[in-house]
Parts: structure tokens; C-alpha cells; sequence
């Protein structure tokens, strides 16, 4: 088990750009390529390799088979993982055709809403009711739903998707969920990241404007 | 300025749980209601609040103005932010309607999109084309972009945003952006959350049997 979240999402994006290196053609790579494509420092990236115990040559680098082999012995990929969508609203229907989803073997099979106007059991991904969501869970062994429900729905819902079985949920609600300990809950709240941004350059203006006062006096 | 990147996103999750609070009638809040709702410890949020100099009372708790006006006063919010979108496909769409931008004095003003099909100039949020783009962010002097665009495109339109004097970027494409120290990226990678939550999904899964294990035989 790696015990840094930091980490696994580095090894993920590892893996993620040393396929597309691959898919140019590319058989070696350097720590240099790889830290440049996540954007970190190449001692970062021998430093996880080498608590993972994958080694490299000084002159030759990585070997991007063996690299992406191990990597996925660590992350543990390689069956299609089913996928649930509730809420068939903008966000969840933009979701529900996310291309770079299905290149990783995750798969979309169901959404829930409870407007009739969107249902469509006949869809390429059905659309259900959602008072099906609980035995569908079930039936199919579900392990994973991504949530975009408005706030006033999400912790209800997510309550009968955790009862019926659902170990991990990606929440776009607003709203901080309460979970068990064995449901996982990752939250992107797409207001709070906008938000942050905004502070951050709000923050980075000031300094500028003070650097560039301070260049002509020095106490007042 | 505020170092931490997390305490600015707590400080803005704390500023969104008390203007919920507020319209519901509430005026005072205690330092546990607040850490129950943001999904951290209560000695967190008090920990928070005396590094900027916010005071409660042990028994009487904060009072919510006074709270809300002194974090606006930290985060530095009260113009509305004016944003443009680029790339008006699927996912876009979807975050050109999200309610909750307005509601935080965020303002989707245009989107662009190389694609003629998706362009009208006349819709609520105009969809403008792609070469205008450059020209709309110097005139209207806006300092922050969303950008769901392919990945292939990503880079290069970044580029051209910067140029024209885009501050901050909040990235939904997979790569990841290269840009000068005056413009800040922030990016949502919806894949790599997947997979992470698959990941952890499938750590819990394997703890919780090797611990089913170890209940009959303790070496071997």
C-alpha cells in the first residue's frame, strides 16, 4: 500500500504520459522527460521509482515496457473497472461521454436521474430511474458512481449508493459528504478550485504592485 | 498572503458552509459544526481562524457576520470575476451552466471554440471564434480562463491566453501546462481521480481480506 496520496497520483500520471510516449514510438525514457511532462524535478521522480524498486541506467534510462509493467503491478490496473453515473444532468451527461475514460478501462454502464424527461433505458449508457439505483448497485457488483446531484439530493443518495455497496465515490456536489470508513470520498468542487484561483492571482497582483513600489522607497 | 494552499481552500469551504448557514437563519456558529461540515478536526478550524486573527468565545461561538466579512476580508472577494471559456464542447457547455458560479461572483462572460458548428455570437454566453480570442482578453482585460480543450490543442491555445494577459488557468485538459511564473495553472484531471479512487478502492479491498486472513493464523 503506498502510503503518500501524492504519490499514487504521480505514479498515475507516470504511467499515463509514458504510454503516450509510447504511442509515438518511444522504447527509453529519461527521469528528465518525465519529471518536464508532470511537472516535477527529476530527483522526485527517481526518488519514487527507487521506493518502488524500479532502477534505471545512468547513459540509458528507463525501459518504457518495464516501466509501465510495474507501475501497474504497483497501481494494480488491469481489468475494466464498471462505473455508475448519478445525475444525468449537464455535468453528468458531459461526463457520461468523457473519451479519456475508456482508455484507462473505465467504464460508464448505467446513469440514475430522477427526471423522467432524461430517462432512456434504450441509450448506449441507460439512463434509469433512480429508485432502481440501490438493486442495480447490488445486482452488479458495482464498486464506484461519480455523483453530480445538486447539494440538497447528493448526501441522501449517496447514503442508499454506500448501503447498497458502492466503495468509492467521486463527488462534484458542493457538499462535503459523510461516508463510513469503508467508502472512499473525493470531492472536486469546481467553485472552490475557481475560487482558489482567484486568490492565488488576486495574491500574485499584490505582490507585483508592492515590488514594484518598493523599487523607489524603502521606509515610510 | 496566505502560504498554505490547503488553509486558503479550507478558509473558502468555511466562507461557503457560513453563507449557508446564514440563509438558514442561523447567526452563530461553534468551531464543531464548521470542522463536521468541512470534514476536518473542530482544533483545525480553531487553528485556522487564530492564525488570522479571528476570536470566538468558548460558550457563545462565532458570530457568522462578523466571520464571513473577515474572511472576505482574507480572501479578498467582492468584485465579480469575469471568465472566459475555451472550448465550448461537452464539458464546457456543462460548466458554462453551472449555477453555482454566480452565486460566488463568478461570470462566464464568452467561450470560444475553433468549431463553427458551436459558435453564436448572439447566446447568453456568446460562443465566439477561436481567433478572436487573443483580441477579446486584452480588450476586456480578463484574467482567468477555463480550458476544456483536447489535449493536442491545449498548449498551444494556454499559450496564446497568456499572451494576452490571462493570470490563471483552471485546466481540465490531461496535460499538463507549462507556463511562466506570472500565470498560475490549476488543473482538474477527472481521469486521474478515477483512477485514483480505483487505487484506493482496491487497497481497502486487499487490507480487508489480508485482516480476514489473519484472524485464523498469525505466521506462515
Amino acid at each position: 500500500m503506498i502510503g503518500n496520496e501524492n504519490a499514487v497520483m504521480r505514479l498515475l500520471q507516470y504511467k499515463d504520459t509514458l504510454k503516450k510516449l509510447k504511442s509515438l514510438g518511444f522504447s527509453k525514457v529519461f527521469s528528465d522527460n518525465l519529471a518536464d511532462t508532470v511537472g516535477v524535478s527529476p530527483s522526485l521522480v527517481r526518488k519514487d521509482f527507487s521506493l518502488f524498486d524500479i532502477s534505471g541506467h545512468k547513459r540509458g534510462g528507463y525501459r518504457i515496457d518495464n516501466l509501465v509493467e510495474r507501475l501497474d503491478q504497483i497501481l494494480g490496473r488491469n481489468v475494466t473497472q464498471k462505473v455508475i453515473m448519478v445525475g444525468a444532468g449537464k455535468l453528468g451527461s458531459a461526463l457520461m461521454n468523457f473519451r479519456a475514460f475508456e482508455e484507462e478501462h473505465i467504464r460508464i454502464v448505467a446513469a440514475f436521474d430522477h427526471d423522467e424527461a432524461k430517462q432512456d433505458a434504450k441509450a448506449k449508457i441507460p439512463v434509469l430511474p433512480m429508485d432502481g439505483l440501490r438493486g442495480y448497485i447490488a445486482e452488479n457488483q458495482i464498486q464506484l458512481g461519480i455523483l453530480t446531484l445538486p447539494e440538497d439530493a447528493a448526501q441522501r443518495v449517496a447514503d442508499i449508493m454506500i448501503l447498497a455497496g458502492i466503495r468509492g465515490i467521486l463527488n462534484f456536489s458542493p457538499l462535503q459528504l459523510r461516508a463510513p470508513r469503508r467508502c472512499i470520498i473525493r470531492s472536486v468542487n469546481l467553485e472552490l478550485e475557481l475560487e482558489h484561483l482567484i486568490y492565488l492571482i488576486s495574491r500574485t497582483l499584490e505582490d507585483e504592485e508592492a515590488s514594484e513600489e518598493d523599487s523607489g522607497r524603502k521606509d515610510d
